[in-house]
């Protein structure tokens, strides 16, 4: 096992599938709440760009590749870099995204997550939690290690206020440099307060707490959970986010062999407390270190200060990657070529 | 291997995977041309009922069960039956497809088939093939064998007119239990009156000839096949629209361990030319009896005198059923089964 990945991933899969849910809610649009996106706007196309990215390193449905306000790339190049690397397959399931990606994809179908402060936040949760649970037999049958990443602008905002309702004080962690807790906070007090309840009172209603406060990728990921069991390995692939899922999954009594991955730069951001909220929900932790400082990249390197830390799947793409024996240093020369080559909507490439 | 089904199939699948592709095209709105719907507008609907079937037996976004005018239902139900007794996981794939269905599939995108009397039939057959192949090479990666089948109102008819223009003389088969066949070779002369061409024509040109007088589901299949290639078996499961499509793979020079699996119903049927355009594909097909004599219900046995025949991979599922231990007897058991409890918008079941 690679000394870039902690700890020791004990198992080799044959067939193992890299799965990545794609949502939107219109909490990401809330300005300041996600730098998904160069503008609040963007941050709908933000999940569609990200599947088409790592499909066909080529961006269709939106002017330019996602990127933060500041110019930093989607965690998805390295996500497209493992997985060309490894031949793994993707297999995108769109679940309430109202922009489509022009890469074939799983339709769960749904609206887009409504804004927590004025209305329930994903209505029809135990409807996307039944159809993504189909959808994680069928894969269950076939694969025999499943990872699942995300890409939702908004999301890490609508995970805290889940873990809110039902009464967990963790933090979650953001795509900006310096997390932006405080609107966070505020939103999750808004929508509390819509609900005329406390922190808390949801914690014997999980998913009752999912409706109100939750978005469409939430679910979506449980479901699969459900879907998938114990006949096959799954690793969660991402932050705060996917590690409030395991513990909602917990919750709801969901049971599998379960486990989480993440970047680095997720685990050791001091604002979040991801190691907390999986050590709560009782399954393992990987963490990767996909080595940016060696990219020679300046906005790549820039994830190893905080910037974008995690998304689309990367910590686990990453330590698929690295289990299939792909060293550190090929990894982050992909993630370089990925930028350098991506196709955009009028001109050859990034570079 | 059981004895209704004929030749012996000498492979064993430890992953297989049914998937089916669901699509739209105008000609199957044309009154009289297609028995996939009680009324030619409801043709539409069909493809995505007949999905919700197999994946719920439930439907939920049409008024009723997919049937013929004379009440039949869709062959579905032996598809349904096939996959619930085995658990062997289906995979749909809208290409071209208008009404989507309430469950999970692969969007593929695309708009339905345009009426090839006066519009080309998929103008943008060269997108999907390549969209389909990126999933053909994913789902090889998971199933060490790959039923394909299809579900599309008025796909003999365009399938027709492909092979007319590329100057193949064969016959296609119907779902009604009398062929229309003058009304369909009509539709062919003003299609090919259009393009100001002649039959045999387009022989040089086979994307042309799909582009101008095909459906979604056609190059959808053909991207399949060239996605998944040599590396898994492939049955195709369906009639004398498929068996054009392992003809047009192999004038496209699609190479692959390929396969066809239909219903007695479509080999049997004197209007229709399965097992040459087969033979002239140079693969190999299997011919399965559904065994539906025994049913106990009528509109069932009605398939045993040419109505309905083949469809929603019917021959392909049951081949599945019976190499993985099924009986003829069980499987038309539970087909009779699937009718009787099939819930419908308003309504307890069908029976």
């Amino acid at each position: 096992m690679p000394r870039w990945i902690h700890p020791d991933f004990d198992f080799r899969p044959l067939r193992p599938l890299f799965m990545c849910i794609i949502s939107n809610t219109h909490v990401g649009k809330i300005p300041g709440v996600s730098a998904a996106g160069v503008t609040p706007e963007f941050t709908f196309y933000t999940p569609g760009a990200d599947a088409e990215l790592v499909e066909f390193n080529r961006i269709v449905t939106m002017p330019g590749l996602p990127e933060t306000p500041g110019g930093c790339p989607t965690p998805g190049i390295i996500t497209r870099a493992a997985l060309s690397l490894t031949g793994v397959p993707a297999l995108f399931v769109a679940s309430g995204l109202d922009k489509k990606p022009a890469v074939p994809y799983v339709e769960l179908g749904g609206a887009a997550g409504g804004d927590i402060r004025y209305t329930p936040g994903v209505p029809e949760a135990p409807e996307i939690l039944e159809k993504a649970a189909l959808l994680g037999r069928k894969v269950s049958a076939l694969s025999d290690c499943i990872f699942i990443g995300e890409s939702i602008a908004g999301g890490t905002t609508t995970a805290l206020a889940v873990l809110r309702a039902i009464g967990y004080n963790g933090s979650v962690s953001s795509s900006f440099d310096s997390n932006p807790i405080e609107l966070k906070s505020e939103i999750v007090r808004q929508a509390l307060r819509r609900c005329d309840s406390e922190p808390g009172e949801f914690r014997d209603d999980i998913m009752r707490a999912i409706v109100e406060f939750g978005d469409p990728m939430i679910p979506c990921a449980l479901g699969l959970l459900k879907g998938i069991g114990s006949t096959t390995r799954v690793v969660l692939s991402g932050g705060t986010q996917l590690a409030a899922v395991l513990l909602l999954a917990k919750r709801l009594g969901i049971e599998g062999d379960f486990s989480i991955a993440t970047t680095k730069y997720v685990a050791e951001d001091p604002s979040a407390s991801f190691r907390d909220i999986v050590e709560d929900s009782g399954w393992n932790y990987y963490v990767v270190d996909p080595g940016l400082e060696r990219s020679r990249i300046p906005v790549i390197q820039a994830f190893t200060r905080g910037f974008v830390k995690e998304g689309v799947g990367a910590g686990g793409a990453a330590l698929l990657a690295g289990i299939l024996g792909v060293t550190q240093e090929r990894l982050v020369e992909e993630t370089d070529r990925v930028l350098m080559t991506v196709e955009l909507p009028g001109c050859a490439s990034k570079a």
